[in-house]
Parts: structure tokens; sequence; C-alpha cells
């Protein structure tokens, strides 16, 4: 059997949009990636700022927006439009051909509004469907698909979709496609044994060891649907997930989260 | 000899982008056309109300809008994010495979920032190239891209280019490909003898019955520029181009520019 081509899917946080010069180094990584490769990027904190610039106010409840009709247009022009464009005409500038995409675009990321059960969140899409031909179709024809937080319906509705789940959800339907890697780029160097010290990445992550720290208290609190989500990317068949920021990512001293140490 | 494949290039104007029945309807006429279609939109009314909500106020000298750098941030935002994704989601629900795109994506289209001359026109882009691999590419994967008018220079500067102009662009670097039809979908069903008669639509006109009217002043101002680039366009292999509104497109009783009527 053939050994299934390299993938690499990176999701880009808030932070990294927000300074000029890691952004500039980070897609600098995206270009250097060998074989074909996807960018996933949020944007909340340019959405938050146009959205008070015309006298709305970000709404969230539990780290999720509240996506209102007016908020809505606001993260599709921020997302879709401003950050997305952006990072398109710096990746070409590099020599990369990033193409942009949100979900509708191709059908990519079909999605539904989310139910309203305790909480109303509005226009926040959940996914049903990866269009993996799609996908296919741009990555063979040597596109680069940078992936904004935008989904849509299908009968015409856009969605906002969290980005970390747009990554995720990418990487488990290429997984048996490609041989595919999962890196997030926050603002941590990876998965800190003190959270208080930069120092402190732990280098792997096993499901064993996930849950011995975990029961320890080690691990704790924002990190660990973020690890959640990546051991379940891991058993739909993603070869890696690596945690970290653009300098532990690049020397490779990120958190490499594995399906097992030996 | 095959012949070419047919590609209809469709352009919608402001108006169009407005009212929510006419943008359906028209949106269903760019779904019927039978073989690869590429849509090209503008959007400058909803970017003014954006630039008006914001404290900003639109700049125009000629009809060309003057781009400072916040309001190039303002039409990337409401080109290729808002109105982008709306016009594809509204398309995917009608079963038409949109793909949104600017000219920085897949590096469609390349310009340069307008020298300044007499007048500054900020970050206003003439194009320099269409990229015919790209959309070839795009087109053979069976996606419909759907245009909005931002390029960019290839250095990592986005730019404001209008969509007349792209529409025209794409139509002649495609036209040693394809079988290209260029339609102008704009509010008047067509090139009129008489400006305030919308029932005295010529229906055909050629370069001889083009210099004719003009020298009788029945053609006059505003269409001047649209005809001029129309006849350009077949000059340079463009099939037809038919200019008109909705209602005359679908009913095929738009004004066609031709190169000969023999």
């Amino acid at each position: 059997m053939k050994s299934p081509v390299a993938l690499t899917i990176l999701k880009i946080g808030g932070n990294v949009l927000a300074d000029a010069d890691q952004l500039h180094q980070t897609l600098a990584l995206f270009t250097r990636l060998a074989g074909p490769a996807i960018l996933v990027h949020g944007g909340g904190r340019r959405a938050d700022e146009l959205l008070a610039a015309l006298g709305h106010k970000a709404q969230m409840v539990n780290g999720r927006r509240l996506t209102d009709a007016p908020t809505l247009e606001v993260v599709t022009m921020v997302y879709a439009g401003l950050l997305n464009k952006q990072l398109v005409a710096l990746l070409q500038a590099q020599g990369c051909n990033a193409l942009g995409v949100s979900g509708a675009d191709g059908n990519l990321l079909r999605a539904h509004q989310r139910p309203v059960q305790d909480i109303d969140y509005g226009f926040a899409g959940d996914i049903d469907a990866v269009n993996v031909p799609a996908f296919q179709a741009l990555l063979g024809a040597r596109f680069a698909p940078v992936c904004c937080a935008i989904t849509h319906d299908g009968a015409g509705q856009l969605l906002n979709t969290n980005a970390d789940t747009i990554a995720a959800s990418i990487a488990t339907a290429l997984a048996p496609h490609y041989a595919v890697a999962l890196w997030y780029c926050f603002e941590k160097p990876g998965v800190l044994l003190d959270i208080n010290d930069d120092q402190s990445v732990i280098p792997v992550l096993d499901p064993a060891r996930y849950a011995e720290l975990k029961s320890q208290g080690v691990i704790h609190s924002g990190m660990l649907p973020k690890l959640d989500n990546a051991f379940a990317t891991l058993q739909q068949g993603v070869q890696e997930v690596q945690l970290g920021n653009l300098a532990s990512l690049t020397r490779q001293k990120a958190t490499r989260i594995i399906f097992s140490i030996d």
C-alpha cells in the first residue's frame, strides 16, 4: 500500500493575527511546510473592535460568542473578508499559493444552526459535513486553502463556527486520505506542567499520561477541551497533533499529542 | 478543431445586490447557465453604508472611489466578506457550486496600485495579469468562481478594482480557451435609443452601428466607456457581450454587442 501524502493543518489564533511580525513569521512557517497544507484562522479581536465601532457589544457565554444578526454580518466581514484576504495576500507574497475560503465556498463545510436549549447562540453553526472531494480538488490543484471560521447550512444561511472545531473537523475528515498533522498555534509554547513557567512544556502526551496529569490536577480548566478534542481527532485517524506557539512549533519544541508513546 | 467550451461571465451591479427578490432571480439565472460560468460583483452601496456607520465618507472622483486605508479595509470587508459569502451561500442553496474569490486568492488577478498623476486614488488597482491556469483549475474542478472587486499586487497589498474592468479582463484572458459570453446585468434593459424609454432597447450593436449612433449623439455619456470596453473585449476574442437587466437578459431581449452583424 502506498503511504499517504502528508498534510499539515495549521490553526492560528487571534493573538497571532494581532501582531504583524509574529504573523509574518507564522505565515513563513506555513509556507515552508512540506506537502499540501491548510490554514485555519479565527479573528475574534478584530470582530470585537468592529462591533464596538458600530456600537454593538460582543456577547460571550462560556467562551462562545452569541451571534445575533448584526454580529453575524460583522464576523463575516472580518473573518471572511478583511482577515482572510489579508492572510491570502501575505501568503501569496511569500510564494504560497493560498486560496481563501469559508465553509460556504464549494460547500466545503456544511453546518446546522445550534438548537436553542438553555442559551440561544444565534447564528452559531455546528458542523455536519466536510466536503472531502472539494478539499481534494483544491489541494490537487496545488492551492493552499485558508479557511475562516464561517460555515453555511446549505439553505443560504451563513453561520459562525469555532475555528478550533473547524480545524479538527477538517483533520478527521481528511485523515483517511492523507497522513494528517494538526497544529494548533496559540499563545503558550505548549501544554505546561506549570501554567506560570513557559519552560515547563510537556514534550509528548499520550492518553495514559494525559489521564495521569488530569487526575493530579496539573492539566485543568481551559486546556481540557483543547486536549479532549486533540485526542478525539487521533482516535479518528489523525496521525499527530501539536500544540504550541510560533517559536516552539518552529523548533519542534511544542507539545506533541500522540496515540501511544511506544 | 474541437469547438471551445462555452463560458459565461455574468457581472452584476449594486442595484441587483440591493434587492433580495431580484438578487434571488439573478442567481437563479446564473445557476441555470449551461456550461462553466463566472460571476463578478460590485457592492459599492453596502460599502458606503458601512463607511458612513464608521464615520468615514465615501469619496468619489469621476465615478471612481478614492480608496484610502480605512476605505480599503471597508471594501475588503464588504465585497470579499459580506457580499461575496452571502452570494456564495445563496448560490449553493440553489445547487450552484459557487466558490468565492478575490484576485488575491490563487493569485487570480494581479494588479498594481494606480500611479498618482492629477489624482491620488489611493489603494486602487489596475490589472496586470489574469491567472488563466488557476481559473481553468477552478472551472475544471466544477467550481463556479464568484469574484469580488478586490485584487492584490503580489507583494501583500490588497487593492480595490472596478468590477466592470475585472469582468472584461477575465473575459479577454479566457477568450483563447473558451467561447466567452460576457453579460453585464445593470439597471437598464439594454442600450436605449431613448434613455427615458425602456422599450427602446437596441437589440444588436456592431462597430458600424455604434459609430453611427455615437455620431448622432443617441449614445452618450455614461454608456460610452461601457460600450468602448465591450467592443474592446470583442476585439480580443470574446464572442459576444450582452448588456441588460434581469428581465431582458432572461428573455434574450438585452442588447447584444457583436463583432459584425452579418
